[in-house]
């Protein structure tokens, strides 16, 4: 799960950061100067298409654009629009100071986008603790080139971790490890094209990146219907190209609900009937609050599912650490995709994170901050209750995140009302696929993305801006 | 720089470890079909194809076959070949007991192949020490998705560091770090693709891996003759349709020569006159020894240069950490292709790689490494002077590696000699570009590969087999 940025151009993102949405937008666009992003003579996009491209008014982008031409950093020339001025960005010479070279992170403001959970909370002593153990232990080949299986200590302590705390059949033969669940998609996607898949099929809501990856791949994605019992994997049978379905079982994203039982027995067998590939994101399933965890689905066939899980949301998405359970005889096209310059994460984290698993710190972590989120979740919903007892909450029996219905056609204007207030929210209507019915209007609220002494003023200037 | 595995079938990579080339060959096998690699029913190269590609006697592989064969792993019949049992592999239950899961890399035995610095001088304690500082000081966000340019930390250390130890123009605005070479050469190919580029020249000795992955970005590597000054550049305006050129101009890989300052000229003068485009491959720039190091060729012209270096040769590969310095109007086109979903360096090292730079034990550990290197360096050419006389040694005057001359028609005979005594060399004409004239008979030897307490015996073990 990634943020979300107001992107133009082909590759310019732009996020206001702060707290005054104009003075945001300026700060972003200087910034994107200064590093080069927006080079000298690139036009801009027109106030009114930016306007609607970031969901703010018009005006707020005209004024960006005129205080920017005020202080040398843009031209505007009637007849040629709004360009990057040819002198613009004041280099600075002292490295240091370029320190902060990218715009501020969500984080600047208040912050409930979904998808990152507390990041103050990642455990730095007992991490330092275990790589001191790890590269001490290591032999001296763990410092060579890599195995594009990943590390064998880890893929072997993530065999047994996996098998407890989620039910998945594993050994360390058929662990791949990968840079996080889209290195992982990549992957997948390049060796379901090699096996001449043409679609696969996603949840009719969920991230458009992982959509665009498996499009990358050269795969079609169609849309599988979804309702209060999660997918209709039973619809899966009526669309004949499928070769894959990726699923969200344990807490569908975003809509938070757990694929039914029913559902659940239905993919296997579709799988099993066609020889489809069911690819299973894994991505909370550690987070369970109100009973036990929902085991993975690979535990009912594991030699049709293939099951994804990464660290980003248990401990932190900055070590860039995920692992696939593959099929046995998926195997080897996954390494053979992979490739011999596939050699993405370097030894020390996977040692590491492989002592911290074995050591327990990982267990006792994912403890803490289950705990944690499901205090968190609890003061959501009591604070609802309380301040705006018209809200309906929903999809939060797990995870990092909930849903929070809103009056319809008060989505947009929630979201923008939050951002002039420098809360970051984000709607459900943004996860929707392109050929789902339209979304009903509700807030995806992340709120395991807050730092701990950050959450209770987040907290409130939520209550302050709902309906 | 990787080394080379003898292929068969599609994903399949055998290298014959330890000492006996048949016993090698049985323990790599017997991995492959415990690891699933090689599935039950697979046939078997014959034991001709076999032979032929491993370039060892017939009688070896079909000895090993048939001892897999008495052992239960394979079985042979008449018409039907050599093939994996079905019931082969006695699975492994408990985990920990599956830990050498991979064949053994080489160190078995001796390993004298080029690629890979001593891992057993990589700076543990050092290393530590830095990851401590570096992680209990870095901000909350450190921990969060990654930026694709990398993390600021490094890319402000570097700049300062390249600029003063490689003399390249840097600043960290057009930095951006990836997992090594091989990630970066696949990003600028594919940038290089996008611009509509169709061929890049490339030196007529080199890694093929390098090629391929040119290749595989959809670029032709037309081949640019060779000679005692290193590459022809000035046959480079004779390329028509080349639109970048990939070259080692420090210390060309593998013969080892530096590129000729006239040279130096000429190919910035092609690239100025026709738009084209330096790839700078400064893989152990760091690594000299008679004289002061030869500065960057980026230095020349930051604008049509992309300077690229990693740590894999002064630190370590398993560390996968590189760096392109790019061209200002190259950094938006690189960082597009990498995309947002290409997060594949985690930030825990990467910040470490920083503070080890800033701290100045990186220096430290550059220095030690070149004193050892040196020495062995010196000690390889004693060596040869007193025990193969008649041997030619060039490429010495920097990094890891030399080249020896052998009698027309030796070097694979050479090579065989060593592999049955264990000691692994590689050839100067694996090396060769396919449109590039027949190579010499040469080996390449990789002085830094084997550890500190191995390197006498490695040194006598390849003056024993050398004609």
């Amino acid at each position: 799960m990634t943020n979300s940025w107001a992107t133009f151009g082909a590759d310019l993102h732009l996020e206001p950061v702060g707290r005054g949405l104009r003075a945001g937008l300026m700060a972003a666009l200087r910034e994107a100067v200064r590093t080069g992003r927006l080079t000298p003579g690139t036009r801009l996009p027109s106030s009114r298409v930016l306007a609607a491209d970031l969901g703010v008014a018009r005006n707020t982008v005209a004024d960006a654009y005129a205080e920017l031409v005020a202080e040398g950093w843009l031209t505007a020339r009637q007849g040629s629009g709004t360009r990057v001025a040819q002198r613009s960005a004041p280099r600075r010479t002292d490295p240091a100071a370029a320190a902060p070279a990218r715009p501020a992170r969500p984080g600047a403001g208040y912050n409930l986008k979904p998808g990152s959970p507390d990041l103050s909370a990642f455990p730095r002593t007992a991490w330092l603790r275990a790589a001191r153990k790890a590269l001490t232990a290591a032999p001296d080949e763990a410092f060579g080139y890599v195995d594009p299986y990943g590390r064998v200590e880890l893929r072997t302590v993530l065999a047994e971790y996996l098998a407890r705390a989620r039910g998945v059949h594993a050994d360390p033969e058929r662990i791949v490890i990968c840079s996080g669940f889209a290195h992982g998609l990549t992957l997948l996607g390049r060796a379901l094209r090699r096996r001449r898949v043409r679609d696969v099929a996603v949840e009719s809501y969920g991230l458009d990146l992982h959509r665009d990856l498996l499009t990358e791949a050269g795969l079609r994605t169609p849309c599988l219907p979804l309702d209060e019992h999660g997918s209709r994997t039973g619809e899966l049978s009526a669309m004949r190209g499928a070769g894959a379905v990726l699923l969200t079982p344990a807490h569908q994203f975003p809509t938070g609900v757990p694929l039914h039982p029913d559902r659940r027995a239905t993919v296997v067998d579709w799988a099993r009937s066609t020889g489809g590939l069911i690819l299973e994101d894994d991505y909370d399933g550690e987070l369970r609050y109100d009973r036990q965890p929902v085991g993975a689905l690979q535990g009912l066939d594991p030699e049709r599912v293939v099951h994804l899980g990464t660290v980003s949301k248990s401990l932190a998405p900055g070590l860039r650490l995920g692992w696939m359970v593959l099929p046995r005889s998926l195997v080897g096209e996954v390494v053979a995709v992979k490739g011999v310059s596939d050699w993405m994460c370097g030894s020390p984290d996977q040692l590491t994170l492989a002592e911290f698993i074995a050591s327990g710190a990982y267990d006792r972590h994912v403890r803490s901050m289950r705990l944690r989120y499901r205090r968190r979740r609890d003061e959501l919903v009591a604070a609802l209750a309380d301040r705006a007892p018209g809200t309906e909450v929903s999809g939060i029996a797990a995870g990092l995140h909930a849903v929070l219905g809103l009056p319809a056609g008060a989505e947009r204007s929630v979201i923008q009302a939050a951002a002039f207030q420098g809360l970051a929210l984000e709607g459900l209507a943004r996860y929707r696929h392109p050929d789902a019915p339209a979304a009903r209007d509700a807030l995806v609220i992340g709120y395991g993305s807050p730092s701990e002494s950050a959450w209770a003023g987040t907290l409130d200037a939520l209550c302050r801006v709902l309906p």
